[in-house]
């Protein structure tokens, strides 16, 4: 079938691409003349306008929007269903905050615009081994555009076939799903990232216990020098926790096991927050998810303001001065019998 | 090669058998004699006690004990030591806390015999795919041992291979690692198991965020009645967060959705306890891997005094009454705009 | 000087009661007749309606809103404000969410009405010792109203000087605070709130150590019996930890000192909840306010679903049965060496 | 009565002089001759080796050793108890770790010596105002050494005095308890010090937030520059969270309002970590104290390993790159709607 693509990056390209390797077509269009032009030469309609790209679509139009969640999103949707009519779709496959999406598909729908939202994991391997696809919105629409999700969706490949799912939704085992109205698409995506910050820190905190084995402050005889780099290939083999993300930490160890070349400012983007955000609001205790969020704000700053009124108090209850330097790394940990202060505290 | 195995439980057993079939000749000891004449009878050499199962055995001996951690291990290897020859080899692959190891190979060095220390995954399925191991112990000693562990492992299977690992000990992608000395097997496995606590509760938490996302005290446009076995289903097929764990989520979901076959108590081992000990005393920050654990403690109790002591401050600050009853569920989470209290908190 | 109150509940007629002990001349309401009549015999001067409420009141007119956070502020808010005249000031004094506060004061601005926030500590006490005020609002008008705050403020009291404060506002010491524009006074009061929190289960694990530290799973030689009830006393009287908040934990603990008189619900309010949300948005790490949160939502659970998720993995990879009963308490913690499972994890 | 203190630094020294100052007799030893003559010209009889101070003191002789806990006092204690006859006791004073109390406890029983643990607060105040004492042994030495303990605990002094406490030991008003067996002052006056990490976090966490409550990553409308000098000054007064604490971040914030007199690095002595273990062989979840604990950790280093784990991760599956700098402040927070990647994450 056809579909427009606003918004020819990494992902909106490659998913352009999948489509037109299995037969459909395409119009598509970004600010960016280069990225059209280079996609058009693969075989896609270009346009340089948003109207020229809806005129080029034909009616029920389907306009995936894949761009930066925000302001661009919104304003790009803002602007195109003012362009569209009663019937037509619009899909967003960002990163959209999924109560963005409630109240925008509502508005849309008042005009008789169908808004479908995408949650999409794939990244740069999408193009090849296909995209996990959580999807919200109104069924008839979801499925006018199943031919689109199945194509893009990974397939059974060779993953085992979970047992006793017989009688249930066949699309689910071919990697999309339509989780419910709209917004629900994004909300378990969200979710999906959130548990993503939490097992990425679950490695990272046991690798640093690894790493940290061996440290001048523990005991001589309780001291290791461990190859994480091996340590991380061997679990990948047999053990309980095998996954992409020990794939991916192995394969950076063994490229370098210092990791020197990162210097460990975690960035964050919304979904972390937003899933805590949905924890709170369900009175849902989600401590692991939370501390992995914290311990990426925690990376990025040098010190934090807290920590300098840890030291005030301790300053004003015993005396107790800080190290005007970076401590003696050697220092930093004194295990075991710590030498405690006789003050106060 | 020979090896004795004291202990013929689900692992012990399942490791005799699988050497066996590659070759390997066994001598076995259980307390239960009728786990003993069970694998006797598939071709394992039987002993009806220490005695006669140290004899049956040829120097320089090796006997790998799979026995629950602590006093049973220790009292076994203690009695097994005293009618071992200096050359002889013992080890342990039950999940032994490091620090035990550690002293124990120091007494035993002491009197000649060597100590190994394996910490071992693999489960009921090991038989079948192998075990991933993690090896603590002299380097000739662990050489000598190498046709056991060899066989044992889970070997490079359809696992994509880590790019380059060129020049790397080729045996941890066989699925076994030589960590370092003795005690460093265990602590690895220690670590393994810290972090799958912290995996398994990053996935939990995600799932009751999603369990709970159409709860009544949620304003009704951010409800949703989400089908959590299909997105754990759809998960493993193309997103960021497949893994072993997942796959045993989805499986147990697709049975019943509601896991009402489960209570909700969960038992911890030590190893989620050492591990936190082991960051304590290395000073890593480990909040995933602390709060796993955690919320297995708090699982298992009905109330915890902590929360006694906050309802006994609320009490006496502002007179707030605590509900006499459990509270009505729909009550349980009060998002959005809560009615708080005017009262002095 | 003259003030209106809305809403007679325990704090709005304490401090009706204090303003008048003080000289202040007030006019009430509260859609309760008899709550009005009982202050009425008190000396102010009573209202069946808003609209006589504010015709009872002098122009420019104060009225003071001290009614549950949420629906009910807002639309008595919004009620009131129909009925007021430029120039004229709206106070609320209850705990509301300080963005909505923002909202507001901006909506009521371009009608002329001024709006002022006050965050209010004291509970039940405030009438005898004074109200801890945080306060968000124009200039003019927070000093305009100045002789109220004054009024409800503690004063200095007997409470030490803080040195080095000379030349800074010294409205702060006599307990009141102007905080900076609409919604900073509730601002200030959410994160005391969100701190009180965190000090509230600071206090609850220290207590719940200190009466586990005799069970039966530790080791004898390293089990007490504490008298917690003495150590709360104690801690009173020279030690570090001194507040009110353990003078109430003493207080509690002299009366029943196993607390069997509460069961362990522990409600939450708004602002622990906001506190978090405001940290994230600020991307600062907030890791005991936020554990301090959850701990309250785990309390009023029986078991959380992330719970038997955690069972029914660990029912997957290792068989692990969870126990079908509430366990027996004795074995609820097993400390030192535990009896690990020799499966899989 | 007559007391011999060992170690005449602040502690020891100051409990030296209230002790004379309240007509004890004291024998003082230290290995700096220095610290000996200082505190004789006070009044102490000096000795100049552990011998001298020994035949100093009348039996059955009673011994205060106030040194930095571990391998000082332990070598310390052990050569004195050499020294002493049966009946002698030996108190440590100082923060040891409460294990290392039982152990040696014992030993020295066996050899008729009795021995006392006091854990003591009170810091450089503790001359004027008194120390809070926790204290473990055997009923009648500490009854034995009981005019010691009233001189030197705070008395009632004008703290109000708890409600529904007759009957109960009369000592605990006036600072000082007899909490059990050997080991149980120092675990009591541990729990204390983890409360202590807890709290100090708890208002740290609280003042981070409103620190940060301008940033330029905040909304507008959102934003405030808050006086954090005059919050921690108004909340001294009829707040809910008033504490000496309090008083000390009032007292430094008032001096210097940035704080940046500090680097924030924060020490931390044996009894956080000890705390946390203890709650892990209680199986009690302790969230918050262990994570003040961990923010301490993570306070003494410029990145974790973990984070660059966490990188590495990060590039591997999204290709996101991480900033080669310390990034800009201002943008360190990406609050409300963030800029999410397009990325597979």
């Amino acid at each position: 079938m056809q579909i427009g693509m606003i918004g020819l990056g990494r992902m909106g390209g490659n998913i352009v691409r999948r489509l037109m390797q299995h037969g459909h077509t395409t119009v598509v269009y970004d600010k960016d003349p280069k990225a059209v032009a280079e996609i058009a030469s693969d075989g896609a309609a270009d346009s340089d306008s948003l109207e020229q790209f809806v005129k080029k679509l034909g009616p029920p139009r389907a306009a995936w929007v894949m761009l930066p969640a925000g302001k661009i999103t919104e304003a790009t949707i803002e602007a195109l269903s003012k362009l569209m009519e009663r019937g037509d779709v619009i899909i967003d496959g960002g990163n959209t905050f999924w109560q963005d999406d409630v109240r925008r598909g509502k508005k849309l729908k008042e005009r008789g615009i169908h808004y479908i939202d995408v949650g999409t994991s794939g990244g740069v391997w999408g193009i090849e081994r296909g995209y996990c696809m959580m999807i919200g919105g109104d069924k008839p629409v979801v499925e006018r555009l199943d031919p689109i999700f199945k194509t893009l969706a990974p397939g059974l490949g060779d993953i085992p076939r979970t047992e006793e799912r017989e009688g249930r939704d066949p699309r689910v085992e071919q990697g999309y799903l339509h989780a419910g109205p709209v917004g629900s698409g994004h909300f378990v995506k969200m979710v999906h990232n959130g548990i993503e910050y939490g097992l990425m820190q679950a490695y990272a905190e046991g690798f640093d216990i690894l790493k940290n084995a061996g440290i001048a402050a523990l005991p001589a005889e309780h001291r290791f020098d461990l190859d994480i780099a091996d340590i991380a290939e061997v679990w990948r083999r047999g053990s309980v926790i095998p996954s992409w993300l020990l794939d991916l930490t192995a394969s950076a160890l063994a490229r370098n096991d210092t990791l020197d070349n990162y210097s460990g400012f975690v960035e964050d983007s919304g979904e972390g927050r937003w899933t805590v955000n949905a924890a709170i609001d369900e009175a849902v205790p989600a401590e692991v998810l939370t501390a992995a969020l914290f311990a990426r704000f925690r990376s990025r700053k040098e010190h934090t303001f807290a920590e300098k009124i840890l030291s005030a108090m301790r300053d004003g209850f015993g005396g107790h001065k800080e190290p005007q330097q970076h401590p003696d790394p050697a220092r930093q940990s004194t295990p075991g019998i710590v030498k405690p202060k006789a003050g106060r505290s």
